[in-house]
């Protein structure tokens, strides 16, 4: 009989495959399971192929368990929902007192936390750990965000400090999150950034393309120009990489052949949601799924746009003449002011959440983790790193010093292209929302007096007044009908 | 003994105090009960003094519920939630089959449709009632939004038609709304619009106020001329109001002492965690949601504003000159295209929740409820009934000709007074999101071809295209390195 494996894997999708052959990489035997068998043995064979990595396959679920020394540690990556709960009853079958599960799926939180109670009525511990980095990540190194029993975090710690993306002046891309379903949440508001970095990355394309008339050849040429400064991460270099990319079908670029549709996956809609429950304004990220839902409308946006140009609407841009390069250095700035706030946004749901649950989240150590592996990876983290060093309590990122001063340095542009957008018939949703998030923190008296004075004149809800405590109803109505006899 | 009388209402705080007296003068005797005794009093005192209305007082659960004509209905105006439980619980022990309970109050419409089901097992009918109109449109005639058990609705029409608003040339504000909790659904719809009408006002204000340099004497002017044009509305009569009333507790006008703080109680947030549920985009709703949160941020806010002027920032506009007469109207015309976006991010929202749960919902038929005795009440509803009349099947108001006409009109003066705003360091979330909705639904092609292609290119979500049929994935990341090479 063969020595135990240290740690399982059930769920061969690619990214399953991926996250066992680099376990196994790192020099840890691992067992893999999969319902549907072919998977098992197509992941064995190329762990034989990538260097006869000590990986072993199992058919049945049964031997799969068996096949690992105890505690028995199994992570599983199938989808989020019902074939969790399948999967973690196959499994817990077979499984005693000690062992882990490990859910490296987008799952939501509450179903991660009703999970680890189950669990623990069997005497099992569970960690919901977000995994990102897509399937090239799960192989070389992603982010992982662990959560749950910590017991059982430290359990296989070597494993996932070696396996998680390296980064030389950080460290690996992994920490534990916090208890509960604090892996899970925390995953989910990392892609609810992803949705903005994406949205805004798309905005100053678009300027750039449909106001800049640049060509795909330029766009690579400012990418990768961009992808050397301040905006250097994973994101704007792919986006270099889309541009330069021939149709195979046909003639010219693909990007152009791609139709302007997003999908999208639900971690984007729950970041909103919970933005919404605790009351934390995220309109930079809201943006990003309302434009994906409005990307969606093709036939919708065809049709009006028919409608439109019928109705006598035409070009709204006038033939300026626009300076490229100023435009374009215009447009990197308000690019990086833009996301700015969309992390601010992203790190204030969390510690909102974390403030709720009890989960004492360190953001500056999230910024660490996601440094490198995941989509999200950029330079800039270590900015928002830093921040939170200075100020682990800072109320948020836009009042940072270095980052305020950042933002002061770039208004200019960032305004210029946000009312350039806009007189020439371009929405940047994104943007936008971004400046007027901006333009409301940092404003010291807000409009919001003439609601709550609409909202006690028809509902009697009260108001505050600027120069006394307490709370004050008036006779608005009456008041005014006495003015007017 | 006395007769029986024709209905009851139940929890007399002001709105429900209000109601049964509107109900009794409109010739229906009722019978009121609260938990409270005092309260009850109070409204049997004021049905005397009012003009000695049929209202019977009791204190007691059972000789209230008894002294209903039966089958029984009785309106429920207690606080959503475990109140509304507990109602039920107490009045549905001496109620008999075919009797019927209505909730008057914001309840959210899962709870509704739960209470429905648990009736129908005591062979009791349910209503959910949306009921706007504040303490005055209660007294006077609200608008109302009953959804439920159409048996039981037919049962009382006849109470519902007096009571509810009267429109001369469109009727009586109430109408079937559909099955289940589609009444509250409609009505926290509604109050999502509300946010947006209210937050979109607000805007005109600061822009007015902060920019053009309008006293409140002006104010109060803008917004008498507007209540006779297009933007005649109840909100907009309000705020006229609202600017012409001193400070009784020191100089000058009240409004400005009025902390810019606003509060809310649910529906707002429940209307954009809806949208994202049902894959709607409802920006404008959401920037005023998001205004909210931020202005309870006050102390925040002070400190912001303390950091980016100590950081250099200063005043955005330098003293341009703006031409009064010039800026209230494009004010205007901004304000009342933003208004049309809100609204169509609203209808459609009804409308994809009305698809998903087979509702079967009359959109005209909203705009015609929405007329009279609502805090929405305008004369614009009137434009948005016509469109649907003229088509039930529009796909967003946007595109019908009347209000694509409208916005043509009117889509220069609304660019020139967010970029104003943008240029002047004054955020117009609701403005801009509006804008930037109307500016991503009309164009043909939009940007998210790029948004896809990353997707496909780190997470193989695969792409459309758009000559061909089918679906895609390019293996960008080899293709780009081959490239390099």
């Amino acid at each position: 009989m063969a020595p135990p494996t240290r740690i399982g894997l059930a769920g061969l999708a690619v990214m399953g495959q991926n996250l066992a052959l680099n376990i196994a990489e790192k020099g840890f035997p691992i067992s893999v399971y999969n319902r549907t068998t072919s998977k098992v043995d197509e992941t064995v064979e190329r762990a034989k192929q990538e260097g006869d990595l000590p990986l072993f396959g199992f058919h049945d679920p049964e031997s799969f368990v068996q096949s690992i020394q105890k505690p028995r540690v199994i992570i599983m990556l199938v989808k989020a929902g019902a074939p969790v709960d399948q999967t973690i009853k196959t499994l817990s079958a077979y499984m005693e007192k000690g062992d882990c599960i490990i859910d490296g799926g987008n799952e939501w939180y509450e179903n991660t936390e009703r999970r680890e109670k189950e669990m623990s009525g069997l005497g099992l511990l569970y960690l919901g750990m977000g995994v990102s980095g897509g399937e090239e990540g799960a192989r070389n190194g992603p982010s992982l965000m662990p959560g749950g029993s910590f017991e059982a975090y430290k359990y296989i710690e070597d494993i996932l400090l070696k396996v998680a993306a390296q980064v030389s002046d950080s460290g690996p891309c992994v920490t534990y999150i916090g208890k509960g379903g604090s892996g899970n949440f925390v995953k989910m508001v990392h892609n609810g950034i992803e949705y903005g970095d994406m949205q805004l990355i798309a905005e100053a394309y678009d300027v750039l393309k449909s106001v800049g008339k640049l060509s795909n050849e330029e766009l690579r040429s400012v990418f990768l120009e961009w992808n050397r400064g301040e905006l250097l991460s994973f994101l704007i270099e792919i986006t270099a990489d889309i541009f330069g990319i021939k149709d195979d079908k046909g003639e010219g670029y693909l990007v152009d052949k791609v139709l302007d549709k997003t999908g999208m996956k639900g971690t984007g809609k729950w970041t909103v949601q919970q933005a919404a429950d605790l009351s934390i304004a995220a309109p930079t990220i809201a943006a990003s799924l309302d434009s994906r839902f409005l990307s969606g409308l093709k036939e919708e946006r065809v049709e009006a746009a028919k409608v439109f140009k019928s109705g006598g609407f035409g070009d709204v841009l006038t033939d300026k003449t626009v300076d490229k390069a100023k435009l374009i250095d215009d447009v990197r700035q308000a690019l990086y002011a833009s996301k700015i706030c969309s992390y601010a946004q992203g790190m204030n749901l969390i510690r909102a959440k974390s403030i709720e649950k009890g989960w004492d989240l360190k953001l500056g150590e999230l910024a660490r983790i996601w440094k490198g592996g995941c989509i999200i990876r950029a330079i800039f983290l270590d900015r928002i790193k830093k921040a939170y060093d200075r100020n682990p309590d800072l109320a948020n990122l836009l009042v940072d010093p270095e980052f305020a001063k950042e933002i002061i340095d770039r208004q200019s542009a960032w305004r210029r292209v946000v009312c350039l957008a806009i007189n020439s018939g371009i929405s940047t949703p994104g943007m936008s929302a971004s400046l007027a998030y901006f333009d409301t923190y940092r404003r010291e008296r807000v409009p919001a007096n003439l609601v709550q004075a609409q909202r006690d004149y028809f509902g009697a809800h009260t108001y505050e007044r600027v120069d006394m405590e307490g709370s004050f109803h008036t006779e608005w109505f009456k008041t005014a009908k006495q003015l007017k006899n």
